[in-house]
């Protein structure tokens, strides 16, 4: 029988959600159980496999299943180990790779971080299909990388390599949740949008609609909302993030010149506002010989199926015996 | 007759430095000639394929050459041409590799730049034999590096990955000589300790043995015997510059994860002068998963022989036909 399909899995904080995908990226069967009700890692497993072996069964039992690809925070690609994620109810390093393979009919499975899986998920089925070199961004409420260097993810020698959102961008800058003060992250993604909009409405004296809000209850989709009616504070909310974002993304271009970067997630939502200050600021600090050349472009992957995809891309391999 | 040598070509502005190489990184017969004598590139073509086939003839004749390798400034691994390099005497694009070859009993010629050959030198003969993931620092007269994934160099998509001595590490910083402002080259290099220390004169005030040179004659080296002698601002010099250069390798370990930093070239004379600095930044601006496992390693290539080792190992590149 030919092991035409690959299943995906996207393990997170809330959800966990898996589908089965054939090899132009369709999600023929899907289905998801809640991470957080299982507090024993056991109890999680056997529900997960349950859940697996009914779409499985739908697409035609385990024969037809080339392997299984995860993603998941802090998911380590050489061990296959997700350990000590912050956002999961299990604590220490736990052999989630092996507990699934061997609870569901030892299909190979093959595990890596979120960020990792959606620069899978590109080049197998996005805007970065055929590229050998790219970076993929993920601006979410944090922002996560994934590099692609001649065709295949950088691991770096222990599996965490491609930790972007935690280049210092501003030497002795704002707190960061990892400890440090400065990184990229605590500028350029949802929760950095929403800082930068706090501080400038402190700051200045002009008005805007985003001083409706109470502080905590501004949002980066707030912000949006508030520029798109031509409010000019939540504008340049926007400049000031899209220009730390282009500096950047200059430098990554001297460790990699990578053909393309490509963004991912919720703040490219927000369209030009945020794409063309990125643009233009990673133009103008670029190093002369990579000028012109890295293009950037927005993710083609939809954002709710763009998880799944990418950890079944993973998925694709697993050598077929 | 099997193929057992390969021959390095170094390529610098003043002299052209070849010799015939074994597999132990050996040395066998070497040659060189002055490259700013020859103003035509035609000229300096038949000047070095000349001086080629004495050392070949000298290994055995061409037979038991597997490959030239050459490093030279702005070499493209991609094209084999040298494109725009300020230092040399020939202007544009030159197709140097297929020129060498042409003259050169048809050999097989591989270029790449200066970095990206000590790189490649280090992983056949150095510190980094057996490794996979490591980033080759070169600390000249400028900033270097040759970044090695996976146990393959990594060029970018248009062969110039690799510029990390143009990282902006201060923002709106030093002028460099690529025309932007803070590149980590104008901090961190010969030249960089030099403005530093003429720095440190101008806006302090304490004793210090380097107010015996005119500013214009104080150089690395000078710092490095003032600082041998106790001299305290001497001292701070390499304490400032290893510390720049130390939150920069904290942040090429965010991007992919290696086993080791090598550094190499004349900044490292100065021992753990720099040294030290350097280790204690580099861990102090770490994120956490990254703590204590990059080794920072001293090149073993000796420096003498350590570019044309580096050029030749590319040699081992071809395959056997």
């Amino acid at each position: 029988m030919e092991k035409s399909y690959v299943i995906g899995i996207d393990i997170g904080g809330t959800n966990t959600v898996y589908g089965v995908v054939d090899a132009r990226g369709t999600i023929l069967f899907n289905g998801s159980i809640e991470t957080g009700k299982y507090e024993e890692i056991n109890d999680y497993i056997s529900a997960l496999s349950n859940g697996l072996k009914e779409v499985i069964e739908k697409a035609g039992g385990p024969g037809v299943i080339r392997g299984i690809g995860v993603g998941a925070p802090n998911g380590n690609y050489f061990n296959g180990c997700i350990e000590f994620a912050p956002n999961l109810p299990w604590k220490g390093k736990i052999e989630l790779a092996q507990l699934i393979s061997e609870n569901t009919y030892q299909i190979p499975v093959t595990l890596t971080n979120d960020a990792n899986a959606a620069a899978i998920g590109e080049m197998a089925y996005g805007v970065a299909r055929g590229m050998k070199d790219f970076i993929e961004i993920t601006l979410g409420t944090g922002l996560g990388s994934g590099i692609v260097v001649g065709g295949a993810l950088v691991y770096g020698h222990d599996g965490f390599a491609g930790e972007l959102g935690h280049v210092i961008i501003r030497r002795n800058g704002r707190a960061c949740g990892c400890g440090r003060d400065g990184c990229l992250e605590a500028y350029c993604s949802a929760t950095g949008v929403a800082r930068t909009a706090r501080e400038f409405l402190i700051n200045r004296t002009d008005d805007s609609l985003l001083r409706e809000h109470k502080p905590e209850e501004i949002s980066s989709k707030k912000v949006y909302e508030a520029a798109v009616k031509g409010d000019k504070l939540a504008q340049e909310v926007f400049d000031y993030t899209g220009g730390i974002l282009g500096e950047a993304l200059a430098d990554f271009v001297a460790f990699s010149s990578p053909e393309a970067i490509v963004l991912f997630g919720g703040l490219t939502k927000a369209g030009d506002l945020i794409l063309n200050p990125v643009k233009q600021s990673m133009e103008d600090n670029m190093l002369k010989i990579y000028q012109g050349k890295t293009k950037l472009l927005v993710s083609e992957l939809k954002e709710s199926d763009a998880a799944v995809l990418g950890a079944s891309a993973l998925g694709w391999e697993v050598k077929e015996l």
